[in-house]
């Protein structure tokens, strides 16, 4: 996508709290512009864009095809809750539109196989009432992928869950926590609760190292990203401390996480519109994945905890 | 124990790696001296001595029973082997020496009833050859017990393999990992090991707040304590950042963790021998829960990673 080549411009389907932080991304992002906004309200429709940094020539719809028929919009961004996923991704890729979905992809994968990019947002906040897989499919959907970017999107061979999790009267997930394991001797469990204090750690060991993050999701700071790392660590002499100490390491951001994730998307929605790019898969393969082993792990707790064998 | 009363005479078993830093911990206590130290080889008994700062009265044994023979001893320190715990320990107990026994207290709890003191050390580094427990009784004996602190040393209902561990040839664990449940809804998973780099971390979730310590076991610093908290926080405006953010704290420490034990230890055994106290069961009790989920742990992993219901 050319420096000078015009923004993706972007619809959003609904007034989700969560789309209120994405439209600011897609502000604040150089190669994207807000363009139109549909709820099945046109009041809500209009006082979202207002409030929410929409130019004034912005489309308001009072329905969410208004959306996704208007020609002009390149790209949809569905915030809707889990159990509308795949029916609006399915329609709006009808209509060509690239999609920028929030996660969970759908309540399981074999509805999941939407054909043009899937990107993931980074706001937890579902309604249960309408997401039976609840913690699972949100705050579950970041350590899954956590997971899957520690071990090289490698997908584990395996997922059980841990212990019954705890559901809300209508049967929701509010808690829950499994284990997975690869091929070889790599392990990873994760917990995910709606039920905790903010909470959003990552520690990965391995032989030779180890890396702490304790705010993967949303950083503490917006635009910091810190991090912990040891290397070959040991004890110095009658175990009195260590040596190398793990050096604490901050990463400062120009931009916000999701202002880089909307351009990445929007540089890959370019390539295709304007450079007849073919669509890469990167993503929707990571995705995929994700889903895959959130599958399994609802499989796991679902046949009392068994181990499920996940297949790529 | 009155300020001026005589120090806790130490004798040592053996000559092990780890008991150079509980030497160097019963050297700086203010109330405790070294007073013996026995090993198989007079030589090495004689070289420990004179390397690891003993006065030059104490006493030097050729042989372990000179240890526990000898009448000016007050307590025995044994970081021998784990197979070989529960034999001098029971023996040490005979000569109504007070204990200081190495982690873990035995293989499994049934022979781990021991009727004095029980403390645990605090270093890794142990002979898997000795010890099939391996890793589960080492470090894994530092997550359980942190666990159960954090737990307010309830026992867990459940405990429950996660994997197939990874054993060395002579089939000692080399790491495993297992979840734990209790009657409510608290859960806890621990993961332990030979094989990563340094790593020791607990991360504690709340419905209120949180806790994350890196170095629980043996500190960066040898005088310092650091950990990081955060209470009530929350997603500020658009989900931004936090707020509060995680305070991180640290605390200063005149004298190392393993001082404080010895000195706490022998308050302990101060109180008995000069106030005619009754033993508190205090530490007794928390290695004996400790060595029950050991135990449950390890009954899972030869169950083919069935739930093990714990009784206290």
């Amino acid at each position: 996508m050319a420096e000078d080549a015009p923004p993706i411009r972007f619809g959003i389907l609904g007034c989700a709290e969560v789309a209120r932080k994405v439209s600011r991304a897609i502000t604040l992002s150089p190669n994207t512009t807000l363009y139109a906004v549909g709820s099945r309200s046109l009041d809500k429709a209009t006082k979202f864009a207002a409030s929410n940094g929409f130019p004034p020539h912005a489309k308001v719809y009072g329905s969410y095809e208004g959306v996704i028929e208007d020609p002009e919009v390149d790209a949809v961004y569905v915030p809707l809750p889990t159990s509308l996923h795949v029916q609006w991704a399915v329609l709006a890729a009808q209509k060509k539109k690239h999609l920028l979905l929030e996660k969970p992809v759908a309540l399981n994968s074999s509805g999941g196989k939407c054909p043009l990019m899937v990107l993931t947002g980074s706001v937890p906040g579902v309604k249960p009432d309408l997401d039976a897989l609840g913690a699972l499919g949100d705050t579950g959907w970041y350590c899954v992928r956590a997971i899957l970017w520690a071990s090289k999107y490698e997908l584990p061979k395996s997922a059980t869950a841990l212990h019954k999790p705890t559901y809300n009267d209508a049967g929701v997930i509010l808690a829950c926590a499994a284990s997975l394991s690869w091929e070889d001797d790599k392990v990873a469990t994760f917990y995910c609760s709606f039920l905790t204090n903010v909470s959003m750690d990552i520690i990965v060991m391995g032989t030779k190292g180890s890396l702490r993050v304790h705010d993967y999701i949303i950083p503490n700071q917006e635009k910091e990203a810190k991090f912990s790392t040891s290397s070959n660590s040991n004890w110095v002499e009658l175990s009195i401390g260590w040596a190398p100490n793990p050096s604490d390491n901050v990463f400062y951001n120009d931009l916000p996480q999701e202002v880089h994730m909307v351009k990445e998307f929007a540089r890959l929605v370019g390539a295709i519109k304007y450079n007849n790019s073919k669509p890469e898969d990167t993503w929707p393969v990571i995705s995929r994945k994700t889903q895959l082993v959130i599958d399994a792990v609802k499989t796991s707790i679902d046949n009392g905890l068994e181990p499920v064998e996940i297949k790529g």
